[in-house]
């Protein structure tokens, strides 16, 4: 296997596309620290998009969700998918309203989910997604039973069309603009998680 | 004008519909604190999602981007697009592996995107952009020329179709799950803003 995702016409990055990568190591790292992914899928010749987790195991990209979704029934009947990942990592603010810009880190996969029907598959599926959210949680939950695993689906994608887009660094401005007298730099953005809150029905344990 | 959207086939939430809301008030907020929207369209017949900031005025959202993207050059052509805005609030610890979820606050719009072609609007909208990534901004940087107006492209939707979707507090577990010795409850999420970084290249002035 290559280092790079093969660039095909759909993939290929045209906007400025010296912030593109094909990078597998680049595009892992963004779909591995995100959490949250949006899922467009074309529904009786409508635009749709979904919000939900998704996460990775090897080149397979999953996601789940309750099995009547409307774009999952797409997906089984065939429906292509576009996935976007989407890292917001800095306000870029420039000394021109045109060159004010965001740092983000995204990934952008264009392909087909296939449902993962085999109990012991989505079993390790569910372990990959319990344990991304929590690290070692799988082996202290009560795990899926049967009347659960058939109320949710579990899709896969290949990565194969795969590209990621990143910006980082100052803002770049007109030379012309460098002296006006505006503060210009970048206030840096990042998911952060607080202190964990008790659910105020008794547990027996502490996190 | 009521205070909320009406419901229709295309908007009623349908999963979950309990966390469904078309209250103005509560979708409002929603968009105007988030500043990420993904923006899906069939462009010739295969699904396409853009990542890219958003805005509102009144009942009017707002995106922008290079005037020749092949999302918006679908949208001039009549594309319908559903937009996505989706704030993550927590990760939700349930004693099952089921019941893990995440609190969130989403809005879903489905309609059309016009392109702003007067100057003037043009010029409002992105004194609105500008002020909402940092109130006050627009009147300290220099605005867009003609050059600039022209390479990027406003496009604003009615709000008309639209639903939000929360949902909020502690895990729902299974009765017979709340004797299991796992610690459950919600570790809250937020995007924070860190220490701004000046931009290398001198500047007369400070944030």
């Amino acid at each position: 296997m290559t280092n790079d995702y093969p660039v095909t016409a759909t993939t290929r990055v045209k906007r400025l596309a010296k912030r593109g990568s094909y990078d597998r190591a680049v595009v892992h790292a963004i779909l591995d620290e995100a959490s949250l992914c949006h899922v467009a899928v074309t529904v009786e010749g409508r635009p749709r998009v979904l919000p939900t987790l998704h996460w990775r195991m090897g080149e397979r990209l999953f996601i789940h969700g309750n099995s009547k979704n409307g774009l999952f029934q797409a997906m089984r009947d065939g429906a292509e998918a576009a996935v976007a990942v989407t890292l917001m990592d800095g306000w870029v603010l420039a000394r021109s309203a045109f060159h004010h810009s965001v740092n983000y880190r995204s990934v952008m996969a264009v392909g087909k989910f296939v449902e993962i029907t085999d109990p012991e598959e989505q079993m390790a599926a569910y372990q990959a997604m319990i344990d991304k959210i929590h690290p070692g949680r799988w082996d202290q939950v009560r795990w899926p039973n049967e009347i659960e695993l058939k109320q949710t689906a579990v899709m896969a994608m290949e990565l194969v069309e795969v590209s990621a887009k990143v910006r980082a660094g100052p803002p770049v401005d007109d030379a012309e603009d460098y002296n006006l007298p505006v503060w210009a730099g970048v206030v840096p953005l990042s998911l952060e998680r607080g202190q964990p809150i008790d659910d105020p029905t008794p547990s027996p344990a502490s996190i």
